[in-house]
């Protein structure tokens, strides 16, 4: 457990002891240990986890993030000092995010109801547009210029696309992929081969292709359609983003950092960051947590845990009567709403 | 005149006639020319346009862009043939593009009515993601790696950022500043340094910073809080492709591709692409193309004629009697809406 910063601390401490026992009624054991690294630590001892955090990490099945960002650290100095140390150290080349308008939850967009969007991107996780290279130059006559490149492997790209045709092959049969091919001559056509490589071992999944500007629009103009989309890093960044707000709010939207050998452990987290605006109010979304604690379930194959998770706070967010907090239109705390959770799922 | 590909053509084609004659009617003369250059030139004789296009071009005062784009041209041959080839080289470092929900025209965003959507996003038009700077190798054990480099320089981030400042203080006083300096440490925070600097010169402007996937996820949240934004060429595809939808429909949108120095001649298109799917079908909204002219207006300098005909479009949208295209609810052809529209403004 890395609560991290901001919320990210209210909801893991919220969910917590929910997962514990939800899974002692499975006949499942879990055993948590708690690390306080996070933005505080950094000002502290001018780093957001000790050198030797991924050794320690190594020994667990899972990893749950809070979050992390704080207003007095810049975030590529959070970035690079947490998130990307564990993803790439971990090869968690793969991001998994669902976006699930759940019934009784409205969406921003006119006339779509419960179940209407129902997709999931496959986000490369690892490289791309977050690679670490780049540099800045002062040059004669005063001008200046910064370069930052995009870094895309083969192995890295074929796990996320793997992954995609997989996903694919278990959902409806369609994966759309969504690149810049147009303006991006050299990573995104790289994408495009390996994509159209990849699609060679899986004849049955139609591969709809999109530009990330075309995407974005109809992840607005039409969501329903989308079933499977595949992604880089930076534009599944975006198009996840743009899913939490149109399935209701990004502080519902799990995700998934998977190394998918299995030699590492994989990492679960909430979408929405620390949020600093609404800390300490105790009225974070502990949603977008219990739906990552769910598909951490489902990777660590305890299906039957996953899916009653997953159900209950389907069921909770149907209920009218049932607690909700502010960002999707109730006035609830975090814990008012685990607490009901906690009732539907145990007593 | 540059028609280009597929409903470029007819968009061009139907609504020239009233250019001439509603600047004929303000006592301004227009002298057309038209160029057949695009991609069946490209696939008859293997350039979109000639050689010394540019020379040719420069002599105009301005130049009308229908679209580019054809099914059996890879899109980044098409770009690198013809507008990359004119925005670079006429140093059209400003794409300013308004996103206006009219009164009488449907957004898909919930709650969302007439003018309250009234942003302009200020997209750097010639670097950055953009650039054609990268390679691709093939490494020992089966890996291979592909580089796509983001070039920034200082006269080119300083024109566009200089001109949404120049535009927040003409309009609100806000401007919002959308980069991805969490995950780009290079190129986004030199922008960042930039704004910052530039700021100093403005300090009547409010100046916000959001990263790409909060700033698109707010303008389908939030789109009536933006006033002014700026982002980088990429960062602002997507923006506008989404400013486009929750304004009606892009193809509504129009664009302007600005030379700041006045050197060279500005260019202006709708946002909307070729369209192979309706091409033919006579059904593509000409508002694009109209307010694309517009806006040629105002740069020319023509604020009687800009006003006229943005004006006499919102009328036309605002009238529910008025014929519309499919695209936003009607069943009229593009010429039906052009020829309505000349009654309006011209009888
Ligand atoms: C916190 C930030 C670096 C991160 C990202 O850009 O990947 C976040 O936006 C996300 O989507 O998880
Ligand atoms: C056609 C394409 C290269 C272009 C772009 O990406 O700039 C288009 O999407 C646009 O927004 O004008």
């Amino acid at each position: 457990m890395i609560p991290g910063d901001g919320i990210g601390i209210e909801v893991t401490e919220a969910t917590e002891p929910l997962l514990i026992e939800l899974a002692a009624a499975h006949d499942v054991e879990i055993e948590t240990t708690w690390f306080d690294w996070g933005s505080e630590r950094y000002l502290e001892e001018g780093a957001l986890m000790p050198d030797d955090g991924l050794e320690t990490l190594k020994e667990f099945d899972a990893i749950l993030l809070g979050a992390v960002g704080h207003p007095d650290v810049p975030d590529h100095v959070t970035l690079r000092n947490l998130r990307l140390p564990i993803t790439k150290g971990f090869n968690q080349h793969i991001c998994k995010r669902p976006s699930y308008l759940f019934d009784g939850v409205e969406s921003p967009l006119r006339g779509y109801e419960g179940g209407d969007i129902d997709l999931v991107v496959y986000r490369q996780n690892t490289e791309g547009e977050y690679a670490d290279v780049g540099g800045r130059e002062h040059q004669g006559f005063g001008n200046e210029v910064a370069v930052q490149s995009a870094v895309y492997t083969r192995e890295g790209t074929e796990a996320i696309v793997r992954a995609a045709f997989e996903a694919a092959t278990e959902r409806s049969g369609k994966l759309t992929n969504i690149t810049k091919s147009n303006a991006q001559a050299y990573g995104m056509v790289f994408w495009d081969e390996i994509v159209e490589e990849v699609s060679e071992e899986y004849p049955d999944i139609t591969v709809e292709r999109l530009l990330v500007d075309a995407g974005s629009m109809d992840f607005v103009r039409r969501p329903n359609e989308f079933d499977v989309v595949v992604a880089s890093n930076l534009f599944g960044d975006i198009l996840t983003d743009i899913g939490g707000i149109i399935s209701g709010s990004l502080g519902m939207a799990p995700s998934t950092n998977i190394n998918p050998s299995g030699e590492f452990p994989s990492m679960f987290e909430p979408v929405h960051g620390s949020a600093f605006d609404i800390m300490g109010e105790g009225i974070a979304n502990p949603v977008g947590m219990l739906l990552s604690m769910s598909l951490m379930f489902e990777h660590l194959e305890e299906d039957d845990l996953a899916e009653t998770l997953w159900d209950g706070v389907g069921a909770q967010l149907a209920d009218s009567d049932a607690p909700r907090t502010p960002d999707i239109g109730g006035s609830a705390t975090t814990l008012d709403v685990v607490g009901d959770l906690e009732e539907r799922l145990l007593e």
